[in-house]
Formats: structure tokens, sequence, C-alpha cells
């Protein structure tokens, strides 16, 4: 089959042998297929990224001297059974899947394996229990974005809102996005958005932040006491940190940008008792300032993956239109357009999600 | 009035005008003041304490230069009324209070004031409207008790416990004792507690501590997975991070020590999903692994100080017995005492809480 392949830290376009599915496993063909921020990660600092994983027991591990095939947003069809299937998902079946394989001895990721090459290729091996059959004629791409907007869902998942929340959305990169749109479709607002790009703050207002700013020039932080405090409501004074006086919407602030610095800059402006969920994935050692963090009564959720139940219910939802994360697509690309997505993707200003399709 | 004063940089006893009760102000006199750690980091670092607490927006300040009398953990009893009081509260009543003076514009913190002397004198001066009687016949020392109490009560809160936690405390100074009482109060347990110190190991179990271990030879997350988790549970393992199987009691950690490294340490070595609630007041800059918390998910809550009523809730456990906090007094002095306190209080063999009492 066709595939993108990282080999010698190069994407190369390369004809590998297509996968055979094992003991409840299925063979299936890729219609659509994300690029993801953690593949770009992945490839520029494969070594190091393996490394702090490792450090982190996030269950991500292969051989980087090995051929891996990346891609895990992924839309495909059932192509095939293999042995000990219970062929309950029909060949010819759209299915989403949770992108890993478990077994009671070992866990294994979909994209990020020398084993099980992802939606980078024609045609993938997945698991038969992790499938989700995708509702109705939702288009392969839609169907493709479950994952990262799952994400995204869990991530507000984390936040336990109540509903009378004002959310500040730290980066607008495709998680941020996600997570704005995730926001959107639960009713939730007015969302702050923030992001240096002009591009990416466009692509905020589009999936339906409220008020959206660039940080070089107005803290989101006073977006958020225009939105959600009563006059003369100050963020550090002992008034607020004692729960004085009226009080304002509460303060929920994603954290999507994932550089040093940022956790300490959301305890720090965030007004007390905020809850600041960590989505984004900082790969270097951080600082905080603990004292700040109890002058904040701060709380910091830090949010990896999702559920099973989580990644149902996202795709349910945008089949029935409840969410919408179609303008995070900003760029398509065949199999050989994937190394120049990657390059493009390297600056926020061309593309957010761009997603691979095939013929 | 006699008093114990902080004056350059030492500890004296004196004789200091007594304080005049202002508008909504009362005037009492001390019956006994707890020692807390916070007095002897203010005394031995004082600039360096307040100017970290002022970049943490935290309400406390003070001219070091001009006399200060700390003591913020006080039962006392009502002399005079100032003007504009209710007198709802008559003179030869037995009072708490939280330790502030609120005016619309105004925060003063009684103890850490150079307006507001605090229990290390014989006379004090409260804000009205912050008075709690003293229910029944409960001993003035063990009333006093009900401020660090509260501290700990509201670090419990933060943890918004459902009963089935297994709490590890980190740490058993004065404010891990305290943490261990309220967890006991309320039922919560079996309760696992560490500190290198056996002096402060063996409080720990007075307190109500069911597993007591040094940190030196054992891992207190070892000891909650004994008594917490199925057979075969492994706190690092990808089944435990994504929940798969049969799931422990979650684990809730307290770290009360406060010193650079610790909140790293439980992100680190709790497993998956546990809240740490910071309760410890690290006054350095401190580093995390932020993947690492991705990976565990983990939950951080900084704790800091408490409402009226979780005092008023304290004072009232104590008093019907509920709460037990009497076995964290380790000794008692006169005010010709406090200093050689101060200097007992730096080695956790000697002493927990010196309690100050009057003739």
């Amino acid at each position: 089959m066709k595939a993108v392949v990282m080999r010698e830290q190069q994407l190369l376009v390369d004809d590998i042998p297509a996968p055979v599915p094992g003991l409840g496993e299925v063979l299936v063909k890729t219609l659509a297929c994300g690029i993801c921020g953690s593949d770009l990660h992945m490839f520029h600092h494969c070594e190091h990224v393996l490394g702090n994983f490792k450090r982190g027991h996030i269950p991500v591990d292969f051989d980087a001297r090995k051929d891996v095939v990346f891609g895990h947003e992924y839309c495909a069809e059932v192509l095939d059974h293999g042995p000990g299937s219970d062929k309950k998902i029909k060949v010819g079946t759209r299915v989403c899947s949770l992108p890993f394989v478990i077994t009671p001895s070992r866990f294994d990721h979909i994209g990020y394996s020398n084993q099980y090459p992802g939606g980078y290729g024609e045609q993938m091996v997945l698991s038969e229990q992790m499938l989700i059959p995708v509702p109705g004629d939702l288009p392969a791409e839609i169907a493709a974005l479950a994952e990262p907007l799952t994400v995204a869902a869990h991530a507000v998942n984390r936040a336990q809102l109540q509903g009378d929340e004002v959310p500040v959305v730290i980066g607008c990169g495709p998680i941020g996005l996600a997570v704005i749109a995730a926001l959107k479709s639960r009713g939730i607002g007015p969302i702050v958005a923030a992001d240096f790009s002009p591009a990416r703050r466009a692509l905020a207002e589009k999936l339906g932040a409220d008020v959206v700013v660039n940080p070089a020039e107005q803290s989101p932080y006073q977006s958020w006491l225009d939105v959600a405090a009563p006059p003369g409501y100050e963020i550090n004074s002992p008034f607020a940190l004692f729960g004085l006086g009226t009080q304002p919407q509460p303060c929920v602030v994603f954290e999507c940008v994932g550089l040093p610095g940022l956790i300490q800059q959301a305890i720090q402006n965030a007004p007390p008792r905020s809850r600041i969920i960590v989505v984004g994935v900082c790969m270097e050692t951080d600082q905080i300032e603990p004292l700040i963090g109890i002058g904040k009564e701060a709380n910091l959720h830090f949010s990896f993956g999702y559920t099973g139940e989580e990644f149902t219910q996202t795709l349910y939802a945008l089949a029935d239109g409840k969410l919408d994360g179609a303008p995070m697509i900003t760029g398509r690309v065949k199999l050989d357009g994937v190394a120049e997505a990657f390059r493009a993707l390297a600056s926020p200003e061309d593309q957010a999600k761009v997603m691979i399709t095939f013929d």
C-alpha cells in the first residue's frame, strides 16, 4: 500500500506491505486523516518526545530507527475481519476508532507504533473493540475531526462546568479551536479566546469565540473582567481572594499552548479560584510560583486523552449538527502533499487542521 | 500591657500601650494563643516573606521597622466595646475570631500588622463582626486551636471528598497534623501519613493517622497502594492512566511541607487523577514537569485561608468532641518563654504546637 513513512528523519511516500489483521482486529481502508500537532512534534523532535513520554509514563513508544506511519485522527471503511472477530461491524461500514490496541499485557498506539501504521497510509489494522461506526452520512473528513474534538471534549469535561462560567481559551491552534467548538456546542459563554496570530484569531471567531484578543495588545483576563465581573471587581484584591461582595461568573482557563511559563501566567493573571485546564503539552521542565498559586487558590487540572464514551458522544454531536468543527479544516492534501503540509503547519498563519484525503 | 514584640529582628517582652478599640471594634484579654509556623517564617525571613506575600497578592503587610506583635491563633475574653458597637457579645464572653479587620477600603491581619497587635500580647482589639463566641466550657487553649484546624478544614473542603478516598498526608508538622485530625473527624480513611521525624510520626498516630511511614524507608504511595488499590494495580501503567479494570479508592494528597520539589514529587508518585491539595506554603520558585502532570491527569488545588462558616464549624466540632486537636499541643509557655519556644520549634523532634498561656 501507499503510505507516508517516517524514515531516517524524513517523510517519504513509499509502497509498504499492507498490515494484516490479527486476533480481534479488522483491516480498514483510510478515508481521511488529520495531521496532528503531535505528529509534527514527533517528526521534528522524535527521540526527545519519546524520552519525555517514557519519563511521563505516557504509553506512546516505538523504535524510531524503524518505519513509522503517523496518523491517529482518521475515518476509515472496513475491508476485512481478522481471526476471532465477531464481525458485528460489516465490511463496507465507515468507522472511527480510539487509536489504541489494548491487550491484557500491552498498549499500542495506532500511528505511533512500528506495528500499527496510522492514517497516513492507505490501509490500517484496528482493534475491533475500539471501532465506532460513523452515524449517517457524516462526511469522512468531519468524522476524522472527532479525535481532536474529543481531546477538547475531555478537557472541557475535566472543568466540570456548571453552565455559568466564562471560559478563557489561551492559544487558538487546533486544540484551542477544538475547545472553543466544544464550549460553543454546550452553550457555555461568552467565550474569550487569545492568540498572537491574526489567522488563528479569525478561526477562533468562526468556531464560536465571542471575544477574541491579541495578547500583545490586551490581556485576555481583562476581557474576562469586562464580560464576567461586576463593576469594581479587582482580580488581585483581598476582597476577590476572600470572595467578598458581588462575585463574578467563574473563570475557567484552557491552556492550549504548551510552552514553559504559560501555566504560571494563568495562575498569576486569572482571578482567584479559577479552574485552569492544562491541555497544551509542554515538553520542558516548567516553573511555577506556589505562593502565587496559594494567593489565588488556583485549581490546576492536567488533561490527557479521553474515554470511549466521550469519543462516541463527540462523533454523534458532529452527526447531529450540535458540534461544528468544520471551520478547523484549512487545507486538504493527498499523501504526496503531506511533507509540504508539515512545512506549512510550522507557521500559524497558513494552516490549522490539514486533512489527508484519498482517492 | 505586656507583650512579645518583634523589634529589630528580636523577640522582646516589653510593656507597650494597650490597643484602643475603634469603630465597631472590641477590646479583649488574650486567654491563649498558639505559635504558628508562619510566625517563625515571618520572624526569621521577614522582608523576604513580606516581599513574597506582596508578589502573591496575599493581604499580609506591615512595616518591619516598627513594632509587631504576632499571634493569630487565639482565644480571648471581651473586656470593652468601642464606639458604634452593637454590644451583642457581652463583656466577659469568651471569643475566637477570624484574625482580620475588613473595611470597605482596607484589609488588616491581626498579628501581622503595625496597628493590630496579636495574641502574643495581653490585650487585642478585634473586629466585632469577626467574633465567634466560644461554645460551652471549651478550654481556651483548645478554642485557640480552631484557627489552624480551620486552615486544615478548608484544605479538606478543597478536596471535595466523596467519602471513599484514601488520603496521603505529606508532612506532619502542625498543619499536617491538623489535616489528619480534620480527616479523622469526618471518618475519611484509612489515612496514610509521612514524615521523616519520629516524634512527628508519633503525633500523627495520636491524631488518627492509620498508616504512618518514614519516607526515607518507604514511599507513602506504596502504603496507599497497599490499602487502597486492588491486587495488580500499577500506578504508572497505561491501564491505570486509562482507568481500565478494577479501580482503586481515589487518592487525595495533602502537601503540608511547602518546600521546592514537593509538588512535583506528588504529581509524579501519586496515581492518575489524584487530587493534590497544596497546603504547605513554598516561598521559592518551584519546578514542575507538565508532561508528567498530563500523563497523570493530575489535579492541583492550592489552598489558602478559610471562610467564617468553616471557622465556626471547626470551633463547634471541637466543642462537640467530634474533632480532637488536643494532641497537637506539645508545650505551653508564658510570654517570657516565647523566644525560647521559637528556638525549640526549629527542630521537629521537640515541639509541634506551643501554646502561650496567661495568668
